[in-house]
């Protein structure tokens, strides 16, 4: 772990250029708007190491499985994040003398990602091999008003010579995925063109077809005045640029600003998106960059109003949780319901897919919190649309019956992972899917939700758990044989406590979604019964059985739930008695040692009791929290904002602020040295829970937010604003007292350490 | 499952030509003489479906790892069989029209492999488009007696026609591997050139560096005189050929001989490989294709001596053992200790490596009866040399100590397998190599063994087991977690019968062994004790507590001893009720499907009582096989042999015989569909075992052949040869009696039915 970047309440900043470390800041810098986004690579050439990435959002490439040993029931394809055609770019020569950032002396170098108001702006002073130097600022933004349009304005001043500049900003589709299994090329460059004005580029995804049309104009300003000088167009195979040359003396500065529209084909016919790019092109030029900023910087002020938090007495936190809400917020905005939120975002590529269960477990709880509740409805309603795909997913494993296995990656709804133990055996992830409904509901009350949406999804869950579990003789109980739970340091185990549990619970929810839309929905009812062929009577009981008669593992001595069948017989160690040298084992031990090791990468027990706490008491989420927490190695990015929260709601403070450091500034301190390749967006929203429902303790109760907040000793004050039931609502903790602003919306109580308070908004 | 070939008792046939079947016939009538191998492809142009493959023993290519997810401890590489240059190919053209049997009309083709005397036989009369129509035999043998070479005499006679014949006996370096990861190329042709006599060819392996030098020369016989035409050298990229043009009327017949020689670099020096290979050619030449072929024939006829079975009553089952041992003598002769036996030896490239464990469980047995000792102790020889690099694998897990762990996968000591649950876990396989020792002194009674090499490879495979297991608390008792056992159906169990019987087996035999080596050979004990770093208390004491406090599952109520912990949990279904559309469940069942199923590939609790039958009553031994063999699916290769010798031993005729069908002619009638790839090899020494161990009841106690015969109902009559200690027998067997015949060696007692019979030689 190391503090690299400058802590900043609104920003992150880089001082001096280190070229070791560029990937990384490529990460960290990254920008995007929910359509589109790019990582901070820079707009001149850069001949050192880089890992250039420009991301659409919804398009991908289906990159043939790479895999050891086939097993049956494997995907033919996993679906990579495409990097797509670079749009950033623009090439300065002085006199004919390339500006390259590796190869030139760079004085006073600066980057400053601005959270809040989302650009990233970069000076330095370039001093070529010939002497020459350039002052040289760059700045741009993926405008949240207008997603289609990104912005650069990069001006250039002569610090000692005259002479002639020639800057050329380009669109080149001559890119590659670092992340492919064959190296294979993903894109088939369709189209270039320009006129005076505009230049375009059009290409498709191979195999996957998705077109994308980029178009950009220029325009070019010296010493604020415009220059009319005609561009030279630069065509060559799928690159097209649009050269100005022009003479500048000591002292001028010439401003380049760089328009550019970003359109595809999952919103436009293919045949039209040429022309339409122009048009958003123009569009934009005409808003002019300011005008466009301007509109960028409202949507963040707004934005931050329901989503901000701040930490008072500790600026690394502060900088390190705007960070965490930053990233969520331009990764996904919920406009698309086609979309979701992949583990780098828009930050880089490894790992492909959009949609791990890390959306339902971890994200859902951000976005309704912090946006209307379309936001998380459109989440909901992607694994909606996805549960044929399901349904037939469960079908290649042998279920027919209308049951459902959603996939564990996936773009479109079809499975892409390929390992036996995770596609075929972490199954949990059902769980959350239904979860997320549930909490929806809960956090909402949008019950009629159930009778669109929820329950179809619902009763295919179910329908997999009914016949995933069978009847153990031995036992008289039911079991569930060869699973994965959220712990992947285990494979292929029995009895995953947190599966059982999801999977008592899902039926529980599914018979009690079933009476409640039955009661308050009749006719939807019927419609659902006809559609999914329910067999009420035969189908209830069949789940009630196993309701009643499902087999978990226990520790009685100690009271622990077990995390799973056997897991007693391992050599108990303790964490604190791992060698720091072989620490993270996962970078250090063979798999099987890992396998048969006690330790945990997260403890799936406490994130079982996290999701169902109110089902505890306090006595049993301790005595969990005791006995797992010290065989867990944290070696997910998932795993310290659960143990967080439990931490603070069984009063252990201190543990809770040290598990929180761990989540909270994970990538801008870079703890698992990875950074280089994107950064942890999904567990991003842990870090906002461990604050939210950890520090603040908010929990919904019969409706009602309710607050038991603890603050970390450090922390003078922590503020959050949030969404709820069409309110927003600022609430501020310290020590000693909390009160809620009701900012928006009518009256409404909240609970605050167990006494209600009735919130107005103040009169102004 | 199909009878294809002809029924013959030392032959396999084929009559007619079937394209669609041109791959298996390729795989059944293969060639090899311990030093290489050849697919049986054709010798002219053949422009259909075919897998071009000559091999040459312990030469292999490092193929980058393809993998999925990688794991810490997987390996860079996987050692590929090396498709070596082809050296068998003639080009023939009548009047400059290729004969290209694809496309040409075919009469009368007859191919025979003769295991009598190892030759492969071909005649068919060719009609060619312009209805020209050659009559063709062509005949190979790769001589036994000399391994360097090969030999073809190829000859044509004119049916319709008079014209000018070409036939251009060639060496091709242009060839490629169907089994590559990534399609690489694994070859690179060094050299090529030609005198008037001769034509070499030379090429290295990539990465591994080995060469290869081919030289051949031919002789054409015109109406049995010889043809001085000078021939016509042709030379392209990778390839040399020498080509003869000549005029043959209607009734002539032209024959070609064609010898090979084929060195490598394990066995001369790279520099001197070219020279050599063509004083090995001229030498094959000067003996003439009779002379080599009587030679060649001759091997044969003295190796049936000591190898041969005959059945009578049941030519299928005849000619399927005689099948088997044909391939197994052809694929290893015992003369090279770096060579071991492949899964699909000489006869495709699939799976690659060279070594598994079958070579210790199923092949070992049958060269330790079927030939002087030397064969078997060069294969045990082979892991010897091998610890060192077991040594190193085991601490790529963890494990110092000198601890050794044996690849799953390999060809020079490296392991090659990259699925975790069997790379890092099949860990069995160092119960193997144990077991294999103590097999091979217990059947040649060659104790020293221990003290030369035995004892210190036992002694490392018991550290291994030392730090596998662990203590389990609850249990009170060692435990071995994490293991994939025999039966590959299950993956990542806890306390696998067959694998904690083994580790406590090898722990009591090494105790055992290192008795008698102090005893008997105190000398080379101070040395091993040396060069081990052997601590004879502390580690004799922890062997025997975990001896003394192992856990074994068991299922009380039954007698049985449990596969694993927890197989009770399973759904008990039979394989009776398994629906025919959903066999072999290998190619309908998702993978985790066949793991939670009660399903058993090869029930590896049968496995270990074979091994130990010894130590168990009838009673116990039937009990098991009651309760394993109706829940196997025998989707192993390696299953029915055993659990065919079992359903002897226990009386269960009837079951011992359909068991027996289903592994004596797995390739000639292709019971699974795959020929196509390679015969099954190693499984070849499993039907072996369970014609003498099952049917024979062939059994070696306290140093002496004892047999208990049960024939199938069928079987007339029942006969086979064998080594041992110095003798060679003969043992017949029919419904009523058993007979010994000793055919050399001094006298020595055997045990039939109970009761010991002097033998002696007769008297000639």
């Amino acid at each position: 772990m190391k503090t690299y970047y400058k802590i900043d309440e609104w920003s992150v900043i880089e001082e001096g250029f280190n070229p070791h470390h560029q990937e990384e800041s490529e990460s960290i810098f990254s920008l995007g708007n929910g359509h589109m986004g790019q990582r901070a690579n820079f707009e001149e050439t850069y001949s050192g190491k880089s890992l250039q990435g420009t991301y659409i959002a919804g398009i991908y490439y289906p990159d043939k499985t790479r895999v050891g040993w086939w097993k049956n029931g494997y995907p033919e394809y996993f679906a990579k994040v495409a990097n797509a055609p670079n749009w950033i770019g623009i090439s300065v020569k002085a006199d004919n003398e390339e500006l390259d950032l590796h190869t030139c002396k760079l004085k006073d170098f600066r980057r400053e990602l601005n959270m809040k108001h989302g650009y990233l702006d970069r000076t330095f002073v370039a001093v070529l091999k010939s002497g020459k130097q350039l002052k040289v600022n760059a700045r741009r933004f993926l405008s949240m008003a207008d997603d289609e349009i990104g912005a650069i304005r990069y001006t250039i001043e002569s610090v000692n010579f005259s002479g002639t500049i020639e800057m050329t900003p380009f669109l080149d589709g001559n890119i590659v995925n670092r992340d492919a299994n064959y190296d294979e090329k993903f894109w088939d460059v369709l189209d270039t063109g320009r006129n005076d004005e505009n230049a375009y580029l059009k290409a498709r995804t191979r195999k996957s077809g998705f077109e994308v049309s980029f178009c950009m104009t220029s325009e070019l300003y010296i010493n604020d005045s415009v220059k009319k000088d005609k561009t030279q167009s630069i065509m060559r195979t799928g690159f097209v640029g649009q050269s100005f040359k022009f003479d500048i003396a000591q002292g001028d500065v010439a401003a380049l600003y760089k328009y550019v529209s970003v359109l595809d084909s999952l919103n436009y016919k293919p045949e039209k998106l040429i022309s339409k790019s122009v048009q958003a092109v123009i569009r934009a030029k005409k808003r002019t960059f300011n005008g466009l900023f301007s509109d960028h910087a409202a949507y963040w002020d707004e934005n931050w109003t329901h989503s901000d938090i701040i930490i008072k007495g500790d600026p690394a936190a502060q900088q390190g949780i705007r960070f965490n809400i930053f990233q969520l917020n331009q990764t996904y905005t919920g406009r698309d319901e086609r979309l979701n939120i992949g583990p780098k975002g828009f930050t880089g590529e490894k790992y492909g897919g959009s949609t791990y269960w890390d959306t339902e477990a971890f994200l859902i709880p951000f976005y309704l919190s912090t946006e209307p509740s379309k936001v998380a409805r459109n989440l909901l309603i992607y694994r909606y649309k996805h549960l044929g795909k399901a349904i037939e997913n469960a079908s290649k494993l042998g279920y027919n019956q209308g049951a459902a296995l959603f996939p564990m990656v996936t773009m479109n709804g079809e499975e892409c992972h390929n390992e036996w133990e995770i596609t075929f055996e972490e199954i949990h992830r059902n769980g959350a899917i239904a979860y997320a409904i549930y909490n929806y509901i809960r956090y909402t009350g949008e019950s009629e939700y159930l009778a669109e949406y929820g329950l179809e999804v619902l009763i295919a869950l179910s329908r997999f758990w009914r016949h995933r579990v069978n009847w153990s003789d031995v036992k008289g109980k039911y079991v569930i044989l060869g699973v994965t739970g959220p712990n992947e340091y285990e494979n292929n185990v029995n009895n995953n406590w947190y599966t059982n549990k999801m999977a008592v619970w899902t039926l529980r929810y599914t018979i009690d979604s079933i009476e409640y839309v039955m009661n308050e929905f009749p006719l939807a009812y019927q419609k659902i019964v006809k559609k999914c062929r329910l067999h009420y009577e035969t189908e209830i009981a069949a789940w009630k059985d196993i309701i009643s008669h499902m087999y978990f593992p226990m520790l009685e001595e100690r009271g622990v739930f077990l995390q799973q069948e056997g897991y007693m017989d391992k050599e108990q160690r303790m964490v604190t008695e791992l060698p720091i040298a072989e620490r993270p084992i996962n970078q250090h031990w063979s798999w099987d040692r890992i396998l048969r090791s006690v330790f945990i990468k997260q403890a799936d027990v406490l994130q079982g009791l996290f999701s169902f706490e109110h089902d505890y008491t306090t006595d049993i989420l301790r005595r969990n929290f005791d006995f797992y927490e010290p065989r867990t190695v944290h070696e997910s990015s998932l795993s310290p904002c659960i143990h967080s929260i439990l931490a603070s709601r069984i009063g252990e403070a201190e543990k809770a602020y040290e598990l929180y450091l761990r989540t909270s500034r994970l990538d801008l301190d870079d703890y698992n040295n990875e950074v280089d390749e994107g950064l942890h967006i999904t567990s991003m929203g842990g870090t906002w829970m461990s604050v939210v429902i950890g520090f603040g303790g908010m929990r919904v109760k019969e409706g009602m937010i309710s607050l038991t907040p603890s603050l970390p000793k450090k922390w003078s004050f922590l503020s959050f604003n949030i969404h709820f039931r069409g309110r927003i609502m600022n609430i501020g903790i310290t020590a000693k007292s909390a009160e809620v602003e009701l900012l928006k919306g009518d009256p409404i109580q909240v609970e605050i350490n167990g006494k209600l308070i009735n919130c107005h908004q103040k009169k102004n």
